[in-house]
């Protein structure tokens, strides 16, 4: 069945009984590819029959569909022609998981971060209603989603409209993992109510409580409020924003789904299509640990167990461990996540420590003003935060926290390069918006003993301080060098002349490299671990300025902004004898791939970076005349 | 009355009917003062008698009172011994507007941003059960600043509370000017509702259009929908949220607010009290146009009229005239406010094109986004946003703006330093986080004829675009310096030799007054005004690190990640020999005061920059040794 589907639309041929045939076909073919690439399972194989459903309805690409986060995409990336991609599925060069508008023109809107998709939608109605135009806009936003404030402003936003805008509340009960907060439970409510006994039962019971006059006003109220809670009104929450509800809609009803998506375009209004999905649906193993199989490497579809085992600590998982042992020593400390406990290694200091434990959704600027909060109130919060998403809370860093110059621990994980999830989730940009906050310290470890130690170290410290690492295995080398971290001092590894090599964090290990790949070149250099990137270590470089004549910096980051430049400002001003050569990421967005090929891509691999020094520290070999 | 207040607490000793007196006496001394220093003078007369009665209801400083945005605590201020502060409120070295944990341990978090309260006030109560304490925590947050959506977020995580918590919903049916959204119609119905009647009526109403079985499921549901929407249920939109609805309150009767605040004490879990206040209360003017009197300058108490006529066009009016004229001949133009419809120059629009005209509530990160989605759907839109405010949408533009290389114009107003709203509103960063984002141009016009040519420019540009101003009167010298604006490209004002100044945007006054000085001692200068900030014109580096020894960056911005860095980047690459000084703001926040006395503080007033300039040119008279 599923080899009638060339592109989009053809899915409109198929006999209605056809229909529960192709949804089988898509999840083997689902399962069975991303057994093999890795990717977003469980997501995925909870939105089957809805995406089918959704593409039956409307007509693409004139209408526009917008998949909220969009790693639930991959059905509706296999009815519009793409089924080739997935064999190069987050590869370089390949299909990216995530929508694409120059994938394809059925791909309305790029995403990949949270709780976009009803802002960008009311954007395409809005200017479709100013153009004339006439098509459906559908926006497609899970219930984890529904947690971000973003959604909410757009809900309230959306309530002013008088033409059709179709929002599709994907609703699982998770986010990545369990959801939280009240917006969730007032859905679960939503989703085993029976409205109209639920209505008729609740309101007569309601109007027997409802006292008579002679009490006073406020404990009226109370006495009421509670049988009027029984009183279940579906979606009143979000009638009361101004958006008509329909639902809940059972999510595996292809019959079902196609009618209620046929019934909500013909409103001329803002409407939230309730629809109740499983996540996992279809695989036994997804469906019993939906979050492990949210995204996950090639693993074997008889037992779900992943195909290569994992041999070495991350970094989160380092990280992890190590804020469990602290935990314990300080009673202060307690740790914030936004909706990815698991993925940010607090899994563990969840369990141990639950009182301790804040996971607030996936709202990240609340998350930072609320870490701000609790400093101001006594305890010192550690906030475990993937780099891309922090993003989300820039105003929030220089507005609570570091004005009031409050204790809190920002650990940004996912930082640098994150690969096969491109360029929405690389962490490229955290040195610079973190360096433009004044009061913040900002860290990063070069290994693995050196990010316990500096965990330990921004635990102690007094004010803002930002702990970069990024995503997988903790590099193990240079156990030897552990140095006592002291704030603003950078490490010295090899002291030699010429040419100095400082490399930010993670990428001491290529920095290392192209040191070995220099020396055996004849050249000396000397080799630093900068550690802090806020602030700089000026003594360190002043020192530097005395018997080398190229400063090279090394960073995973955008140049902009970066450690590069900030070393380049001293050395300018202070000895301008010296080049600097900041090797960094270009001024850009960087896709999908493995690290090593990004790396090659972008210019930061071992041997680009070798060059580029020699190129830079012989200026008879260089064309452009450099130093 | 008001003589007996010295202190926390001292209110308390007053007897009940001398209240009303303080509060009379309270708003006669805020109007008397606010008249001739300017200030928030609407928000503050509107809370007048609710801070009383927290103030006789809690203990200061042990009890947390937590103002959102912050600009109407001055009655706080004022009963917590600060009332001579008045003398110098926001004047260099004098009192805030907002609250400073600085200024008074009865300030318990400083805001100035909107919709941040909650979530601190949170962070408070989970600090306090942590570590076994006893205090109240009240945040108070007006009904503008609960369309932001982080306020959204808070509440969806304060619904797990299982110990006090008090959230005062400061309802005065505005925001800065009239509320948007449809949490603004919500809070309208509860104030108007009678409860019990409205319950009572409504819920007969509708339990007889319930229909019976045999109808289709949506179908039945759509027909009771309209009638169930009559059923006013008050507060059931928090109450689904998860946390205790009370009111709505009185706001203006002390008693009663006393009350309510002292049931809300009482209860073990996270209660919003719906307070309703009037903006402005017992002036009339202000009662009467509450917008105008939000922040005002001195102004005559009998007349209401501003003291000092206007005489000069503000970049705020030229940005706001020339986007009429832009929108009349470009029908895809359409413009976009984050509740700051007067403030941003939209006004006019506003009134002009309806259709095109979006206030999106205090919500700059669905603003983006909205834009984003406008954009891809075939329309230019022109989002007027304050640069500190701006910060609140970092990921928005980075994810959803410049990823798709979408045709958004950001104009960025309130750019540089603000003056006497102080740390929370200086728009120091934007240089910073703008250049940061791949895709972005950046451009500052020097006068305002330039900013109607940028603005020109923008709307013709595909492609994200910000355009930076500041706030106060536009400068209208060198208005002969026109040369069409070219993407990327800078223009020559004076071209000399040895010294080359490279202003950006409004800098360009004191720029140009630099040279001056520099050329009354016999310096030769080059003036050229940079207009880009991304890209930078690195032909006209190139060609100024010709003959010229030094090149001067003047940018009221943060040097972080600024212009001056960018500059500097390039000219350590290509011209070593040449010098270059980043005159710039340091790394670190700048309090309130006027601009004339900021910039001093800062260093980038024309008396030194001019010594600057002299000590890094003439490397012997220096003794630090720079160049």
């Amino acid at each position: 069945m599923l080899e009638r589907i060339q592109k989009e639309n053809d899915i409109k041929a198929l006999m209605p009984e056809e229909l529960e045939q192709l949804a089988l076909e898509i999840r083997e073919f689902l399962i069975e590819k991303i057994s093999k690439s890795g990717g977003h399972l469980a997501s995925n194989l909870g939105v089957v029959e809805l995406t089918m459903a959704m593409h039956l309805v409307f007509d693409l690409p004139e209408d526009k569909i917008i998949w909220d986060v969009g790693h639930q995409s991959y059905t509706h990336k296999l009815l519009t022609g793409r089924k080739e991609g997935f064999d190069e599925l987050r590869k370089y060069g390949g299909m990216s998981g995530f929508p694409k508008r120059k994938e394809s023109a059925c791909d309305a809107f790029d995403t990949g971060h949270s709780s976009t998709s009803i802002s960008a939608g009311l954007g395409y109605v809005k200017a479709r209603e100013l153009r004339g135009e006439e098509y459906s806009v559908v926006s497609v936003i899970g219930d984890g989603s529904l947690t971000g404030g973003m959604a909410y402003e757009a809900l309230n936003n959306a309530s002013s409209l008088d033409t059709n805008f179709i929002i599709v509340l994907n609703d699982n009960n998770m986010s990545i993992s369990e959801n939280v907060g009240g917006m969730s439970k007032y859905l679960a409510g939503l989703r085993t109510a029976d409205f109209y006994t639920g209505l008729k039962k609740g309101v007569t019971t309601a109007l027997h409580k409802v006292p008579v006059v002679g009490d006073s006003m406020i404990q009226k109220m109370r006495k009421t409020k509670s049988s009027i809670k029984q009183l279940v009104v579906p979606g009143m929450f979000f009638e009361d924003m101004g958006i008509t509800y329909l639902g809940p809609i059972p999510g595996h009803n292809i019959p079902v789904l196609c009618r209620a998506l046929r019934e909500a375009r013909r409103m001329d209004e803002p409407v939230l299509l309730h629809v109740m999905t499983e996540k996992g649906k279809g695989y036994a193993p997804a469906e019993k640990h939906p979050d492990k199989f949210h995204g996950i490497g090639p693993f074997h579809i008889e037992t779900g167990e992943p195909e290569t085992e994992k041999k070495k600590d991350s970094y989160t998982d380092v990280f992890g461990k190590v804020l469990c042992d602290e935990a314990r020593n300080h009673q202060e400390v307690v740790a914030i996540t936004a909706a990815m406990a698991d993925g940010t290694g607090l899994s563990r200091f969840r369990k141990l420590y639950p009182n301790r434990f804040f996971d607030v959704g996936i709202a990240e600027a609340h998350g930072v003003t609320f870490a701000a909060g609790l400093a101001a109130g006594g305890v010192h919060p550690v906030f475990a935060v993937y780099s891309s998403f922090l993003q989300r809370a820039y105003d929030q860093m220089i507005h609570d926290v570091a004005l009031q110059n409050l204790p809190v621990v920002l650990a940004v994980d996912r930082a640098g390069l994150v690969g096969s999830d491109g360029e929405t989730h690389q962490g490229i940009f955290d040195l610079s918006y973190l360096s433009s906050i004044p009061n913040m310290t900002v860290m990063s470890p070069k290994n693995k003993w050196e990010l316990a130690d500096m965990l330990r170290f921004a635990i102690s410290y007094q004010g803002p301080i930002a702990l970069r690492y990024p995503r997988g295995e903790a590099y193990d080398g240079y156990g030897n060098f552990r140095a006592p971290v002291v704030h603003g001092r950078s490490e010295m590894i090899y002291l030699e002349s010429e040419i100095a090599v400082v490399s930010v964090g993670h990428m001491f290990e290529a920095a290392a490299e192209v040191r070995n790949k220099l020396k055996e070149r004849g050249y000396c250099c000397t080799l630093v671990n900068a550690r802090f990137v806020k602030p700089i270590d000026e003594d360190m470089i002043e020192d530097l300025c005395r018997n080398h004549s190229l400063i090279v910096t090394v960073e995973e980051n955008v140049q902009t902004g970066g450690f590069g430049e900030h070393v380049m400002e001293f050395v300018s001003r202070k000895c301008r004898k010296v080049g600097v050569l900041p090797l960094a990421l270009p001024d850009d967005y960087v896709e999908h791939g493995s690290i090593e090929a990004l790396r090659k891509e972008t210019g930061i691999d071992v041997g680009t970076m070798t060059e580029k020094i020699v190129k830079a520290y012989s200026p008879k070999t260089s064309q452009e005349g450099r130093v």
